[in-house]
């Protein structure tokens, strides 16, 4: 099901700046057992990156109305997609204040991530493509995702689940889907999101959990070599939770599951996730 | 009039790549006195561009179809915009090989810019938002706006016809619809664009009338105290053509509309456009 501004329909006019410019940002909620997961979250990062972006989406309400009802229709587990533009019409990219945001609620199947990579790892590689720099675009889940696109699409190699995106210092940034944690001795660092990159809710999950564990976390710049260095390193989202990291293709480096990624996990999942 | 892949209609479908990820490009054209202005160079861009995204749209001869059908349905002179996208599909980021591009020409009024812009040069502002860096998208119409989008909308004084983008180092890249010329002791300059801009069509126009006029022509770093010295400075594209800088607001910089300014647009228009 497909809702958009609260109505059942698939198309939205060509004139919606989220289409003619990316003007815009999303959300990708997972609903399983009838919950809607870190919902408050995600909505408080759309309405906080909504005014980043100056997109005067302030009230939730008919959005949560909108995510009941698809929920509603759903008979299985699923992602739930949110769109925000900034609406339709202006005069160029010149917005002016007379134009509503869109809402765009979708539903997708969930991604059926086998125990497997939760529990041995996955392989991951190195993209060529560099992460484009903005300070103040950084963190936002904005619709501008050239830069994912270009480098997911670098590989077909099914068995690689993620590729890391670096900045022009060479610098580990995240994932194209993901964001990135390395342990370096019972430390947990996951890279600064000041000039790119997104601030992933997951994120700021393992943060709380490791706080709530009393393992120390920092968000720090990560070189290559300390990526290489780390004792352990795992990747994160929203939809697949915590994935440790066993493997980086390009350059033959293995690592072992290792106790904190574990640590994490076990507690990610008591929260029910 | 809108053409989607050639069918007359206003919407599209949510999930098309433009409007999820911002993952195409787009021209926009002018039509006037029944032509379609640097049409080849716009098309020459568009699949130079495209293979540059590695969006699969190699053939122009569809869209050269869609683009007489909305000319011929025109009453008067026109922009024609064309997007297109890397289509409909895919597994989040990753799109595959099997998706189509998705192409959609649209007919929007042509601004009327007064005599007095061009004769007497207009207001232009700096920007504060700062532009993104990026060597694989640079000079590239890419979809993803919100540069422009942001800066556009840091004025709404319609006194003001451009603002400049600058970079982290503090240099002009370009106006949020246009690209920047000085011209210093003869010689033109405009902002090389390795990291950030859109690479326009007048550019490139303006370029080539100078080596006819015998203009030595540069593309280089400009500081933002080369544009304060600058003898002239110009902004184009390729619905406004060449129009003088009389006036940068914020920091009360006034320049004369100088003498190559004027041989520039005078060529220009001996071109008909």
């Amino acid at each position: 099901m497909i809702l958009i501004n609260g109505i059942a329909e698939d198309r939205i006019n060509i004139s919606d700046r989220g289409l003619q410019y990316g003007d815009g940002l999303f959300e990708t909620i997972v609903y399983r057992n009838g919950v809607l997961e870190f919902l408050d979250a995600h909505l408080e990062r759309l309405i906080t990156d909504c005014k980043r972006l100056k997109i005067p989406f302030q009230d939730s309400d008919d959005l949560r109305a909108d995510l009941l009802t698809v929920c509603q229709s759903l008979r299985a587990e699923a992602v739930i997609k949110v769109i925000i533009t900034r609406g339709s019409g202006g005069r160029g990219y010149f917005a002016g204040s007379d134009i509503n945001p869109s809402r765009i609620v979708s539903s997708h199947p969930l991604p059926n991530y086998p125990d497997s990579y939760y529990q041995q790892g996955v392989s991951i590689r190195f993209c060529q493509h560099p992460i484009s720099e903005n300070t103040v675009l950084a963190g936002i889940k904005h619709l501008n995702r050239l830069d994912q696109v270009l480098a997911r699409n670098e590989w077909h190699d099914t068995n690689i689940v993620e590729g890391l995106l670096f900045n022009n210092d060479g610098d580990v940034i995240e994932g194209t889907m993901s964001n990135v944690f390395i342990v370096k001795s019972g430390q947990l660092i996951t890279a600064k999101l000041d000039k790119s990159g997104v601030a992933g809710i997951m994120r700021a999950q393992v943060s709380e959990l490791a706080n709530v564990l009393a393992l120390p976390v920092n968000e720090a710049t990560i070189s290559q070599q300390e990526l290489l260095n780390a004792d352990e390193v795992f990747i994160c989202n929203s939809v697949m939770g915590i994935l440790p990291v066993s493997q980086i293709v390009d350059i033959n480096k293995i690592y072992a599951v290792g106790t904190i990624t574990q640590q994490l996990q076990n507690a990610l999942q008591k929260l029910g996730k």
